[in-house]
């Protein structure tokens, strides 16, 4: 079990995971931090996932198992103060375990050597939130990997990690290409690269029944606001629009992509049914 | 233009519409604030939907269209200070326009008396953010109407207003149903009536190639963490689920009613394209 009680926001231990809230320090440290139990499962899935653990006292006696777990992996537990628990997580109602991850990204050539017939670009998303909801979305949809471009949020920003629901430990994620190198990277793995935004000349219906969807298939999705910019339309294989049938001017970038990536997901199986996971 | 500016939070027509944030008040009025230039624009395209404008000076220098638009809907333009603004806005950065909305739902009998073939149900969704954003994707899917139960969230609760992004203007909504009462007026209407959950026996893929999506339909929605109880499973037509292919435990409410909706959206028109507005 953990050792005595850290009650101060000035212990040095402490000082460096609430620096993780800050990108700078995420990428000096290599570092970012989850929260709930479901976090500490998920990283403790990983060898070598899971860097330090901080629990409250009532945390660990609701789960013993996961101290255990953390110990037997080598992580140190500190124990904390219901205060010192409530500065470092970044929730209203924080679940009293925190915890100190490795980074999880991997290079682009490593996520794409399998030949992924789903891949999910993540190109100036903005917002943490839809962000992490596009993870997860991805992830349930079988994408085999997800890339965060440069001009797109930090996939270990605390929101975005919450949204993700576990999802950014679930599939190889790749951060910070430049768009115009990631193109012939993703044509040359053999992906159609499809843009998903309003101006698409063709519906996605149409590109469905084109028998597009059926290729191995890279879905670019852009801002929230004002979609793709031009260069980035130009450089990819289609753009394609989600039909608009009623009278919203447009949808929510995580519904959109949702749409996109099952299109892409029944396109690709026909009606095979759930595959058990790949991992 | 309006008179005077109102600087005081005490006077009684700014007090009136402060009380507006809570559903209380909203009910004994009939009316809601929503926000914005967007928000003025939809208000006024319904014949007395707006009660009230509030405005900055400049605002009504940057939209004097609008303005003039509620004027001469006779519509009182009520200019405050922008500390006033800021407090009656429920939002971080106000954009200086708050209209004071008539209640815009219609009974359920009305809404179904056209035939709608495409209904959407949220039973028990409490976040109004999400609820929102399922009104939007249902708006944009070309459902034709919207139901809130009795145990969901209000529709006019600001939250929800602002994620609808203008839906909840465009298509009927119907508020407050008991579930019980629900099911069989809308099976009386001739629609199939299918919940999502995690819980289906059959995958929305299965339920594509088997021709049920092509009836009309009401989908229910459940709650955001728990899903729909059993005496709603037990009284539907068939729960389906949406397929997950990766790790992902679940997928967030509003994509998967986005997966849903879409899929029926297309197994209904075909891949006839966008068709104009029903409206």
């Amino acid at each position: 079990m953990a050792g005595r009680e850290l009650t101060s926001l000035r212990s040095p231990r402490v000082k460096a995971a609430r620096r993780l809230a800050k990108r700078a320090f995420r990428r000096r440290e290599n570092r970012f931090l989850a929260e709930g139990p479901q976090a500490v499962r998920e990283a403790l899935e990983i060898p070598g996932g899971l860097a330090e653990l901080f629990t409250t006292a009532e945390a660990e006696a609701r789960h013993p198992e996961l101290v255990l777990a953390a110990e037997r992996a080598g992580a140190p537990v500190l124990r904390v103060s219901g205060e010192v628990m409530a500065e470092l997580a970044q929730t209203v109602t924080p679940q009293g375990l925190l915890a100190v991850c490795e980074f999880v990204d991997v290079p682009l050539d490593r996520a794409l050597e399998n030949g992924p017939r789903l891949v999910t670009v993540l190109a100036h998303v903005r917002d943490p939130g839809n962000a992490g909801t596009v993870l997860r979305t991805a992830d349930a949809a079988g994408s085999e990997t997800v890339v965060f471009t440069d001009a797109s949020v930090d996939p270990y920003n605390g929101k975005c990690v919450r949204a993700s629901a576990g999802s950014l430990f679930h599939l190889p994620v790749v951060v910070g290409p430049r768009f115009d190198a990631l193109i012939p990277e993703l044509k040359g793995a053999g992906l159609t690269v499809l843009a998903a935004d309003g101006a698409g000349d063709r519906t996605l219906d149409e590109a469905i029944d084109e028998g597009v969807l059926a290729r191995p298939t890279a879905w670019v999705f852009g801002n929230e606001a004002w979609g793709l910019p031009e260069e980035i339309l130009r450089h990819v294989d289609e753009v394609v629009r989600v039909p608009i049938y009623g009278r919203a001017e447009s949808l929510n970038l995580a519904t959109a992509a949702a749409v996109c990536l099952y299109a892409s997901a029944r396109a690709q199986r026909g009606s095979q049914g759930e595959r058990p996971s790949r991992m």
